[in-house]
């Protein structure tokens, strides 16, 4: 038997379940593959050989359709790290014995930096032991921090969140005349891609925001009073985009460093975001009316305002990843070479696994202004394709329609 | 000269433009009335005579498809509450000032509880003094709190919004397979109209949400813990919507209530939402995975989510507005009154404003479910229509377009 096996791991997206569609579709288009089964919840269900048959939705066209557009990891996800095989073999054995009862040669794992690490470990294990399971790798993550991939499927449509909420935030903050800040607090610990994205707001011509704090530079909570003060002798609303990862000179998280001291009634720590800390500051020292927003699961679960450039590349990297497979590749991520920002082209390639594993890619610090409140004319130029084109998405008693596999 | 002066206050919602569209629109289909005006911020511009002229996109009916589904007020807004003419005089003489010097004899206000009290205090001293000019309201809220019509424009989109959103987190959160509790803050300090909405997110079948707090029962701490753990019996993602204002036996808001010993490094006190406040309170009695989230200002300003069916109502409301002040109605707010849930069937009419201003509508008790935690199919027969439709909304480099007028 020839069948194949796909899982889903690590923070949802909007659109990691286009990539598992990619993947059906990859199979349904090959007579290579007998059957493709789906383990829940990541490579635990592998280890405890919970799976799911996806022969009938294959043959589902409607199914899939709707597949395409469902946010979140239909198959449900893990944050699970193999340790090395030479340290504790016994998962790796797990895994072969699934592999071996369900008749798997191909596995496909749609995730980011761990999982990567997992299809690392994994296809390293099986060439040590000249087993010839095939592993491959399919990208994922909101964040876009994955290497040698241009960008990664999930960013652009989070990005395309980020950037038409602004904009709408922009409108109902400019209707008040008072002066007012308020502060978006975007996904990103260590990368501040999502954060940047937050400028294509104004790409028509829209008036905020008009500070962006990316977490790659170091953040000064003196310069950024200064910076809002200077704009607030300009216009009265100002609008402020930051990483949840924005750290001081000393690499202390802001929301660490601020809220130390902050406990509740019960004697607990208030774990607050740095969105909410840069509020207390403000009302603090500015003294005028503000806000913080989080963005929080909205801007990787809001299918409903994906990107379809971004759901068919998700699309196309599922079907690159069975492609490649197909070919005896194991060990490589299925990965994405831009050609040209205009026209956006693209090519699809596959990048061996173990120099994506682990590694984070960062926002380059001369696409941030020297002000370092905004980002450059080169990082537009990168994103704007990314959030272009909208889907077809279709709507059931006025919510968007979704499908449930578990 | 026989013109018309437009304003909007309040706080903003995905459909208040739609509004003055239809006030744009029903000055252009009457011969009555020759120049249309809009006062920037609410009555402030009133007061100060900052106005513009509307007659340019009167005549543009491109940008007035824009400017309906651009959100927010573009006129800009206020929050301004004129005191009794016997008390203080003023401000009612600088207002009739500004439509003598403009030739105004019909003034539409688009507001919700505090406009509709600025369209009574001004026309009763209009009709105190024979002055001859026509005060009409029209409605606006995203809390459907408005006294005599059915629901207000705003609510349905705010509800459709709250709808799908409750439905792609409840995707997010049920992918992992570990014990969590995700609390969603929605709008509503003194009605749960909108936490109302979030029921609909099982409109087509869907998980959750599982528990559902309107601000109109008390809200008991040691209850919701309760609920929360035998939900986590059944399942291991439980999905909470609380209104921002649940108060607690006593009536002090379960914000208050559990925060007021918070303090941060500077001695200041936090302002935490009630959702932040349970979260604190789950991970301490509870000990399991527990995230808070507020829809803040996307659940008003998000018009690419738009319901369809509150974009017309708030554009023919805004006719009727015009309509009735052309009939001579003063004093009076265009209001829907339903016929029928199914098919949905609506008639426009007008209500005396002094029914309606300073109430509030709040969700009957007989509506939420005995154990509390949940609404009624009568809510959900109610609400169901209002969300139905999506809009055309035009994107522009991948992110709605809008228009700015102000």
């Amino acid at each position: 038997m020839n069948n194949l096996l796909v899982a889903q791991s690590g923070g949802p997206t909007a659109v990691i379940n286009a990539t598992l569609a990619g993947v059906i579709q990859g199979v349904c288009t090959s007579d290579q593959i007998d059957k493709i089964y789906g383990a829940k919840n990541g490579i635990e269900g592998v280890l405890k050989r919970n799976v799911i048959n996806l022969n009938e939705i294959a043959q589902d066209s409607s199914a899939l359709e709707t597949l395409i557009l469902t946010p979140s990891s239909a198959l449900g996800t893990c944050r699970f790290k193999l340790k090395d095989w030479k340290v504790d073999e016994e998962p790796y054995q797990k895994i072969v014995e699934t592999f071996r009862t369900l008749g798997i040669k191909y596995f496909v794992y749609i995730g980011g930096n761990d999982s990567m690490d997992t299809v690392h470990k994994l296809s390293d294990y099986c060439k040590a032991h000249n087993l010839d399971f095939i592993i491959m790798g399919a990208p994922k993550t909101i964040d876009n921090d994955l290497a040698l991939t241009d960008h990664s499927p999930g960013f652009g449509s989070a990005a395309k969140y980020i950037a038409s909420t602004m904009a709408e935030i922009e409108r109902d903050t400019a209707s008040y005349d008072i002066p007012a800040v308020t502060i978006v607090e975007i996904m990103g610990r260590n990368a501040g891609w999502l954060t940047a994205s937050a400028a294509l707001a104004r790409i028509n011509g829209g008036n905020g925001p008009d500070l962006i704090y990316l977490c790659e530079r170091e953040f000064n909570p003196e310069r950024f009073l200064q910076d809002i003060r200077a704009k607030l002798e300009n216009k009265p609303n100002i609008l402020v985009a930051v990483s949840e990862g924005i750290k001081d000179g000393n690499g202390n998280y802001i929301s660490d460093q601020l809220s130390s001291g902050v406990v509740d009634n019960f004697g607990h720590k208030y774990i607050a975001g740095a969105a909410r800390v840069l509020e207390q500051l403000v009302r603090k020292e500015i003294g005028c009316k503000v806000r913080s927003i989080e963005l929080n699961l909205m801007q990787r679960a809001s299918a409903h305002l994906a990107s379809n450039t971004d759901v068919n590349e998700a699309l196309l990297l599922g079907q690159k990843a069975v492609s490649c497979a197909l070919q005896g590749e194991s060990g490589r991520m299925a990965a994405i070479k831009r050609l040209s920002n205009q026209p956006y082209r693209i090519e699809l390639i596959s990048v061996p696994v173990e120099e994506v594993a682990n590694k984070e890619k960062k926002v380059p610090l001369d696409w941030i202004t020297p002000d370092g409140y905004d980002v450059t004319e080169e990082m537009i130029d990168y994103l704007k394709p990314l959030i272009q084109g909208e889907t077809n998405i279709k709507y059931e008693n006025g919510i968007p329609k979704q499908i449930r596999l578990i």
